[in-house]
């Protein structure tokens, strides 16, 4: 009986990555997942992070984390500087564990959800025999995750390290009326995910000037026209610009990573 | 061993959505979904139904619902209207249940599988403190489908509705010789499904004329040359219209929605 | 106990097809090899392969084989041959089981995993009613990776039959400094992957010469600088050919399946 109710409390590995689904990337990295946790549940959050778009997947990852069950191994890849420096990390944190590689792709996980404890991962220490230059995810990052979810200890898998490197982007003044804002994500809609969170916004605004138009802040599509644009408080907690029925990021050109200005009405 | 045997049958969702594979979106169904019914098996349908595609979605749920067990719970989302003054739907059908906005989403579906029960989905009643205006599918419907899957009846999740609205589209005359169709959906190869199901077309046809061209209504599409048009019913019971090896939507330049004329000859 | 027991272990099934995920087409062949084999895990390894790129398949299975579990189920399905002629296979290994289309797909697989015992699947012998033309990935092929992965004797699926067919491309001489290679893939960062297993190049070499250009042979992205070309061997075990932070494909305006030459420095 126990066993059984223990499958129902079974870890859940979350992936967010650049590898795309046309790949077997992905495929081997659940593989490797479920050869040393085999109960494990995985959820992929996102493999469609543009390549090495580290802004991006710290962006999917931090605006899933809150509608995710605690206890959870967070395990993301993107990693153009795979095989170089860059150190391989696992973490602790209230909330659940992080796995991935040190380059700022926790940056904003980390600020809703500060680590208490870090190593660096050893492949010596961890008994990995093998482990390819240019993948990883698979041979080392995927052992990490999945025998955190099996119940080991951080001290396991490596020695202790310091907090995450962060990125850079330009910051929001707390309650500030006018600054810049970096494209973080576009969505499959088109709509922009911008770096402003909304606790940093002022309050009670009825609209803002974007690229020299007033957009109404609303909250919903449907009080807008269909092609008009709005603003609006995005599930995942940050401003979002877009266009009902339409593309926003077409519509002005943009592109991921842009950073342009916003000012509040 | 009870709870093993239950395991073995544990509840199916299906998911039907336009949201894409890029954002998280789909990660947080799911682990809204797991939240409330963690032993339940979730099959994705599809999450490429083009943004706001009500009838794309319509066909692409019903195509396979004949291949799908009975006793499921399809989850559909596309969901143009949300926050609007569409109504959230949950039912109950012969061979399983229903959730999503009440759009048209589920008209083919309904024709199929008839509705027996209906409700208008309820936050309050269902115990929901938090219902974001832009993503209904993790906040309303997710929740209900799970609670669905795991065993809640329809009337703790809302209050009676009528049977759902449905779709207009041009409606074939049974056993007709000539009529419009629509575009319902195109695969990956190219190949045109259309809005006319099998039972519905004259008998013992040969051959039909589309856009001034006589093609072959056959079984396979071996039975054609390399790059020939041809006519078939799909696995999903639809006439479809292809290219061998090549994409017939390319070909004719035909895109989602578009009506044309069939004439079997 | 011991049924929950048996639950750890559940066999293991792959998917290799090139349906795409925009289509229920994975689902449907999902649902059917759950309604046979409840308990199994479903792993996919891709559903990108271009349409009817056999070859492309072949390298994405084969590639991925060294990382999977002994005693899987392999299911692949790229079939432009589908109800034609081409016989369905299933077969079985010293590391587990393989189902699919008897046109060349199980190549690269065979060449690293032979088969010991091949049978023709027979639909009557399977007790099959309803065997479409066109999806035979879901009506013929699922069924007997779902009968194998609960169980099945080989015998039980169909009758003895030969060795897969074998596709052909340009094979390198062992050792050999110089000869062609075929482009199997091309992944989501834009790396050719090319058909030179690294166990029959030339030891020690330090670059080649690629479309007229030297490019160094190193182990790592970050041994070149950004925007220029390398070769490696990619962890699939065969020569990979990129551009840092950049697309190769895009930069030499390669194809999937185009020949070229390779010489070794």
């Amino acid at each position: 009986m126990a066993s059984c109710e223990a499958d129902s409390a079974r870890p859940l590995i979350t992936l967010t990555t650049d590898f795309g689904l046309e790949d077997t990337y992905v495929g081997q990295l659940k593989a490797a997942l479920w050869q040393v946790a085999p109960h494990s549940r995985i959820l992929d959050l996102s493999h469609g992070v543009a390549p090495g778009a580290i802004a991006q997947g710290a962006y999917l990852l931090a605006s899933a984390l809150p509608y995710l069950p605690a206890g959870a191994v967070h395990l993301a890849v993107v990693d153009p500087g795979v095989g170089g420096k860059r150190q391989a990390l696992a973490a602790r944190s209230a909330r659940g564990w992080y796995v991935g590689p040190d380059n700022g792709l926790f940056t904003l996980a980390w600020e809703i959800d500060p680590w208490l404890e870090v190593v660096a991962l050893d492949p010596h220490k961890m008994g990995l025999e093998r482990v390819s230059a240019t993948f990883q995810g698979r041979d080392l990052f995927a052992p990490a995750a999945a025998r955190l979810a099996a119940g080991a200890k951080l001290e396991a898998l490596g020695t202790p390290a310091q907090t995450p490197l962060a990125l850079e982007w330009p910051r929001w003044a707390p309650g500030a009326q006018r600054g810049l804002v970096q494209i973080f994500h576009i969505d499959r809609f088109g709509n922009l995910i911008l770096s402003l969170p909304q606790y940093l916004a002022p309050p009670n605004c009825q609209s803002l000037y974007f690229l020299g138009e007033e957009l109404p802040l609303v909250a919903t599509f449907c009080q807008v026209e269909p092609g008009q644009p709005l603003a609006y408080w995005g599930s995942g907690g940050y401003l979002e610009i877009g266009l009902r029925d339409a593309s926003a990021a077409a519509h002005w050109a943009l592109r991921l990573g842009q950073i342009e200005e916003i000012a509040f009405a």
